[in-house]
């Protein structure tokens, strides 16, 4: 019989949905010893919260967070909330003793992560912050192999994260746009999945070259029904300044000597979830776009000259990283299981009471990496991360 | 609150697996109106039986599958066995007035599904056959488009569907090599679902013109624990003789004047699940490969000439159908996703007691075509699919 | 000093504009220890024939072909007409002790191609068939990797030439739809280069089982300006009757045991000279696409399992075959370059009075398994090869 | 009968073939007043000099640059030499009274490309800088749908140029890597393509910011005989200082408001000659990479938002640019192709006495472009293009 542990989910929307399907699954396709059990589900709309809750089968409602966090009976605080709201809800958590799995972006400054990492720490609490990527099959598998040093010594990180929703100038000014609200535009959103997937393939960033771009200062305010991801939603006739970046460009220098490129935007037109990177390295190369999440293109300078080329591997094989929970060869698998895959991870980790990554000291790397990228943009010069404290 | 229909499932394995997790998931991204309870799996040793059924929530388990069927409580039947037992147990359940969700290929004969499909018709319950390729979003998309006559005339239809699974001649010889267990080899287990697309997306089969060939004559008996599609399993040291062909190519003439081209082998290195399929017409063109299942090529000749040439559409989009169901634009999903479109759709054909396809219909005709093209191989002629009573 | 050979070429158009590049450039980019020298061009109307001779450097013209093979001078018979021609010069050429190049399809029947071949043995001329793409360096790699045995034992064929050049419905009926001008269709004019190409790289076919179709049974026949390949010219009020299929559809059996397909079309929407193939082995697999000429797909069944997938390797390195006459890794090259190749080894041949390949032999082999072609769509049945006599 | 010019052609090796190739066919297929006489070949090793022009048919030879350029009967100065001494043979010929046409890079410093220019300007001779990607059809193609506004306001550009040639750390210290006689590494030889490229698509560049970076900071002196571009050539024991960079980073900033990157590196495995672009508008996208030179991908935002998708266009029809000399749709072309195109344009400039593009005032716009990003590298800050004087 397995242990029960009482999740808490704080928000719904997007991420909310895809974890309250991680949580259903995790158990049938990977062998964990605990039992995740759909106890509450905050929400600040209580009527849309109940709704979300029926349908995903969370077996409470609540309309005040702090409350749920503190409930006796609640093991896993698990946050999908707007970004600014994460550091209180985590640091919250932590001293409530509870587990804590939070979406990212980790936080909206340098500052708040460190509260929460230091928060964890002194609890001893499992703490996993959700740049889910780093679990799809093929980049697991891109990190085996550079583990085995078949890339040899990296010498380049090409890595861009494009999309297109907001390119209309009608999109409405929701908090995605709001400093305070997001911490950034696409370097926040986008940029930090693209570091932390540097970072656990390559190594630490030691210092940024970069450049924001607005290409639409003001936007409508949002109307009645909240814009999502996903819908523009209505619109207001009255306007509003945008806060953030819609482009951000990086040059990094990595502490090993390589040096990358990080491209953010959301106008980049036709690109959806173009999260794609290359590695260079002295032995061979390896490059990835999301849009083909099953496939990872590999080349091999220890091939024969005449017959090197990149390939593409379908990583679906039985033994590829986490590909055996799943269906066959061939048969390829999406976005929502690489949250099954963090869920199998981090259910392992709490039943060990271990370290899993990334967590909030890779929030705190990731977000002090943007807050360089930011400064850079802003004083128009290289900056080494160490300078922000 | 939600009206609940009890499933009773028949098999296990690789599509009991897949199954059990779209019972599991229809409701929540599907808005249906029946609730599935998953009552009551069937499998022939009890002990893998107790275990499957307990990791995905099948209430009781049994070992007497005529039993099973013949049960009040039970709503549907859904089979996932070997092909060769469809037939009765897909008689029994519409003589016991149970709705029925069955794997492909139909039968192992023409005269099963035509017997499948009179009992269905009898008892009026529904009957669905799941070439869930159908309800790839990319494949549903590319049905509307053809639909709204964006292709125009068809002039051609270039499938394939290649595999590499049995390459090893020390690949044990399993049912799925034996004539009466499964019918045929590629030509039943590939060309049925690629027939299957072929009707739906252009047409019916007039004649068909075959060869079949078969190169490795003889393989290792099964050892003690079962081969299975994804792994070999123990081999015996005594031979026997393989019963069906390794590789089957077909052309064929539709109805509508259209030539086509239906190659399926099992002999393919490097391709695993490689479904793929061209559409030509006099408008315009679409090419599909399920490796990649989320992309739809598409040509369209009233583009400017000089601006023409074959799109990647990325069938993610809220609009695209079934995909609004799922995450965003942009956010792929996998094989696993189609079986719960297929289940949403079986609900609300349930629901309303109506025809859903493809059903036995459908497989009789399937079946016929590929008994057609058996015929054709052996006597080394053209066959009219006609010619198969 | 190089010892200079006299060329006569037949014909102009296309592909006299090819093969006037050709042998104007063979001596810059390759060894050979002859220098041609463009003496003759014989067309049918004086004042396009004096124009085009102009233009390349053609010394002479001529009206009278057979007064130009004849003459004393000349030692090189270059052939470009349309087909129907063919063996009337070349047997000319023969008996008059040239060397012949001559353009594909060899002739428009079987009996012909056999006279050219006897005709060209009896004189011990150097006969050279242009099926130009077994000397694209991609191709000639392929067969390098096979005859090393890269691919292990052949299972599989799968070839496709497609176009779209003849679609619309009023395109004229040009010699290209007259079968005794064209010998056929696509069956001819692209089925014999596929064909070509598969018995290079795998062997000979033993039997032929084809359809054919033909969508648009009557066209404006052609009015003043001729129509071509690249343009469809003038038309008529009046139409005639299309005499040769307009896609042809074939499955073959190979004498080395493999299977496999061709198919050939003009009514392939967006494809514009899509000569592809695809070959599977016991060891590996390897595909092409003339439209990426420069590029082969390789796939290798001893890479460890995870790692497999299809390369493209770009076949520009100094190493690869031809490669090291032209620009460098990457530098991509094009259609025209493959006739320099063939010029190459041919003047070879010419210099050491060898056998090249492909030669009126292989005209014989190719054209006879095309005649099995038609005859199998016309009775409905297998053919084999040798049944052709 | 065409008028005659005589070609000095200033150099040999690898862009001396290129040239010798484009002057020998331009007549051939373009319809150009003039004739080019390939007059007197200029090299610094009499032998090797004497066997290229016999190969290509240079009239004569000459070992002493200044004569050449002065001598009367020289209409045209060919420049092919490595870049340190464009300036002093650019200017002589100008002073001389002869157009010229020029290889890229345009000179080794920003001084030197202005002098060029002056010049030129002075003297009135058509001057032509050969950033021959220009001159790539499908690039021609972008540049014909940009300024249709099909790709309506622009956004971004994102430019890699990547090559591995000189990965092994033993690959000889050859020109490439001296700062005076290259100008610099990367960023000046394939950078300078780039940004060519920008300017003629999407317009200037601002403003820079740029990492550069060495990876092997020593490599050994070169033996005897000489490396070239495309094979290492012999090395000595003895070894010297890298005085360039093996890879630069730029992110930049355009006039017109787009933010862009070029990114330069002869450290990126695999890739041979991988220029390639990506452009984004607020109506559409471009893609190019020119190791698949004859497409073009091209989004439309204005189809139907289900039927978006990056299209690839096979730049080879009669219409599209320069792509009607050559063979038929389908019927790719390569590299060596684009120089017919150059020298068509530029005869046709002489023969108007026209401004072609790019010439030395690009040439300027170019260099200082690459200084500011040399300047940037090294005082880790941004620069404005207008502070290098």
């Amino acid at each position: 019989m397995k242990k029960k542990l009482n999740i808490a989910l704080m928000g719904s929307g997007f991420m909310g949905k895809a974890h309250s399907y991680a949580w259903t699954l995790v158990n049938k396709f990977f062998d964990v010893d605990y039992e995740p059990v759909l106890k509450v589900n905050f929400g600040t709309d209580e009527e849309l919260t109940r709704e979300f809750a029926e349908k995903w089968g969370w077996e409470e409602i609540s309309t005040n967070w702090e409350e749920v966090i503190n409930r006796d009976d609640i093991d896993i605080v698990d946050i999908v909330t707007p970004t600014y709201i994460h550091k209180d809800m985590a640091v919250a958590a932590a001293k409530a003793g509870k587990h804590i799995f939070c979406e990212k972006p980790c936080a909206v400054t340098y500052d708040q992560t460190k509260e929460m990492a230091e928060a964890a720490d002194k609890a001893g609490v499992v703490n996993y912050l959700n740049h889910n990527y780093r679990r799809v099959p093929a980049i697991a598998f891109a990190k085996q192999m550079i583990d085995e040093g078949k890339l040899g010594t990296i010498y380049h990180w090409r890595g861009a994260y494009l999309q297109d929703w907001v390119m209309d100038p009608n999109f409405p000014l929701t908090w995605h746009f709001k400093k305070d609200l997001a911490g950034g535009g696409p370097l926040f959103d986008l940029s930090s999945h693209a570091i932390d997937l540097a970072r656990y393939l390559i190594g630490e960033v030691k210092a940024v070259t970069a450049v924001n771009k607005t290409f639409i200062e003001e936007r409508p305010l949002p109307g009645q029904r909240a814009a999502t991801f996903t819908a523009g939603g209505e619109v207001n006739s009255e306007k509003g300044k945008v806060e953030v970046e819609d482009a951000s460009f990086m040059i990094a220098e990595f502490e090993n000597g390589a040096l990358g490129s990080f491209e953010a935007s959301r106008f980049a037109a036709g690109r959806k979830n173009y999260n794609t990177f290359e590695v260079y390295g002295s032995k061979g190369a390896l490059t990835f776009n999301f849009e083909r999440m099953n496939e990872l293109q590999y080349l091999n300078l220890e091939d024969p000259a005449d017959e090197q080329g990149y390939k593409t591997i379908l990583v679906t094989n039985m033994t590829h990283p986490y590909a055996g929970a799943w269906w066959a060869a061939g048969h390829v698998i999406g976005y929502e299981n690489t949250f099954v895959h963090a869920m199998a991870d981090f259910l392992k980790a709490v039943e060990k009471n271990e370290t899993i990554e990334p967590n909030f000291h890779d929030g705190e790397k990731i977000i002090r990496t943007l807050e360089a990228a930011a400064l850079s943009s802003e004083e128009k010069r290289r900056v080494e991360v160490s300078e922000i404290k």
